[in-house]
């Protein structure tokens, strides 16, 4: 049966890195056999200057309704001082929790061919492949009670709730373990079980559900050593599992290690594999227009739609093989430029790509 | 008036580094006109050992009743599976409560000495310093309620409290601000006030104070992009001001940036100036007892307290003229150690400090 892909392009850059991000599917689609359509819509900023909400339903319900979605990137200055409910942010959360993507796969890998990159020494981050697994519909991003109330003394005062019940824990566990037996069986949980309640419970759930994965090294670490382990030996993690407000910093902290999050994709999964598929950099608004981002982290959630999504295994390993080609042969976006290599334009390194698929 | 000061060794290597640290003390009573007594007390685990609680009433008192409280570290796998009440991490939560040391300074300061020690390319690095402003007796820390309950379905939940009212934010913003005045005069507020009401009030909070201070350039980063660019470029920070749990992610990180974690103390102050100063390295129980653990951090937290709670700005400059001089003549305890320099232990290390002060 035909795969219906919903792509939300979104702001900024969005919209030029999931061109050539579509160029790769209708490659796929025309000389590979894949049996895929795909349908665009609007989403975040570029959504509520249209129709004043970020997401409208019938969006939602395409969503629902598709069995992956693309997505590029939202937000942008222009809509910074909207109200938190409104805001192009509030698409990505209402997606993630309508949709119950609860397992968020970001990889942290440093392309040998760009291994300059990195802020860090060289020696530390060779070869880096740390895979974040982030719980991405509980936490404190979603937990009630939540707002800005007056105290009887008349100063306001902010409030979140941090809640994890066992059942969300185990699921993302599972993820986690089952990542892990496909790696190097290794899972890093991070917590502050040291302070925070709702995080001793997830430790003693990791552990629960730890013992259904015999093969699997469990290891606990506290956000806070987690950060600076991080910085200072990155190789030592092999699966680093961790709830929604802990996975946002560390894994942009991993994915910075690289030296190139416009190569990073992600994915954002449910339980019967249906996922959202995004690059990790943002909408990038000081060059939107000027073809110039980097597309390939957009491709590369092409290919990760493909494994994870609809089991083309090969045909992502067909996307994952063509990237690395291409960086071999020096072109380069702006942001991973150095001297010596070949500078090219957003739609030139979607020419790249597709002259080695 | 002569002033008191607590001392608390702790636990692990806390004893060793406090006591090098003390005999700094010793050498300005003694040659240096120094108007000060101490006495020490348990805190920690082995407070826990001897009284089966990580802080005694009578130790708080000693606290409350001191002008300053000098602390080595507290922790350690032996008491890492006691209940979250009695954990030695529940004495230093208590004292920062109890006595309102709202206020916490944590530089990130690479010496240039040790410009090598960084897991970052040198030139990134080099003559880093910052300042993280940690609000350090609020937030999810402490919030209430908090706890694990069970719900309806027969299935547990964790839950903490992220709260945050408007005097809080003022008093550390104001803290972050002052101490910005006396250096770069720029402030970078970090939050996530695109996803948490908490910090939304903090934002708004943060602007408003700032207002007060003309001088100083206020800006604002979303934590997960914070975390980002300290690995990317941490040079771009002169102040950071967070909460209690970023704070606590943000300057672990910050401080590893400088690989010599073994170098950073840190204050943690109430309104009125009296402060607990720390190194903000742990209790390192692989090394405790063998004369191993560089002390030159705790030796660095008493030049903090005689600035910033007892007004010895002279005396607190010739400590860190001590130790920049002992770094110039080549000694390294082993965690900063490389090829070339001379090994020396705790004991040595603070030796060649008494000789230069
Ligand atoms: C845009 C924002 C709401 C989002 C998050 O915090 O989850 C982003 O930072 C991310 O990590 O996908
Ligand atoms: C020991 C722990 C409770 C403490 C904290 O989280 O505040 C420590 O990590 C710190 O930063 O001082």
């Amino acid at each position: 049966m035909t795969k219906k892909v919903l792509v939300l392009p979104g702001d900024g850059i969005g919209p030029e890195i999931v061109g050539q991000a579509t160029r790769v599917l209708d490659a796929l689609i025309e000389n590979h056999g894949l049996d895929v359509t795909y349908e665009s819509a609007l989403v975040g900023g570029s959504s509520y200057d249209a129709h004043e909400t970020p997401l409208t339903d019938e969006v939602l319900t395409q969503a629902k309704e598709a069995d992956a979605i693309l997505l590029g990137a939202v937000g942008g200055p222009k809509w910074e001082q909207y109200d938190i409910s409104v805001r192009p942010e509030k698409a990505l959360l209402k997606l993630r929790s309508e949709l119950e993507l609860f397992g968020n796969l970001r990889p942290a890998i440093l392309y040998k061919q760009l291994a300059d990159a990195s802020s860090l020494k060289p020696e530390l981050v060779a070869d880096l492949d740390v895979l974040i697994v982030r719980e991405l519909t509980g936490g404190i991003y979603f937990g009630q009670p939540r707002g800005i109330r007056t105290l009887e003394n008349g100063e306001r005062q902010g409030f979140n709730t941090y809640v994890y019940s066992e059942s969300e824990v185990e699921r993302i566990a599972h993820v986690a373990f089952k990542a892990a037996m496909l790696r190097d069986k290794r899972v890093c949980s991070v917590d502050k079980a040291n302070v925070l309640e709702a995080t001793e419970l997830w430790r003693e759930v990791m552990e629960r559900v730890g013992k259904e994965y015999p093969k699997v090294e469990l290891t606990h670490m506290y956000v806070d050593n987690a950060a600076m382990q991080l910085v200072r030996a990155p190789k030592q993690f092999d699966v680093m599992v961790t709830g929604n407000m802990f996975g946002d910093i560390l894994s942009d902290c991993a994915a910075m290690l690289t030296g190139s999050i416009g190569m990073l994709p992600s994915a954002s999964l449910d339980a019967n594999g249906k996922g959202m598929y995004e690059p990790i950099h943002g909408s990038a608004p000081d060059i939107a227009g000027q073809n110039k981002a980097n597309p390939l982290a957009t491709i590369l959630s092409v290919s990760m739609l493909l494994r994870h999504s609809f089991g083309e295994g090969a045909l992502a390993d067909k996307i994952d093989q063509a990237v690395s080609k291409v960086l071999d042969q020096g072109y380069r976006t702006g942001d991973i430029h150095t001297e010596g290599d070949t500078l090219v334009s957003t739609t030139e390194m979607g020419d790249a790509v597709l002259k080695e698929l």
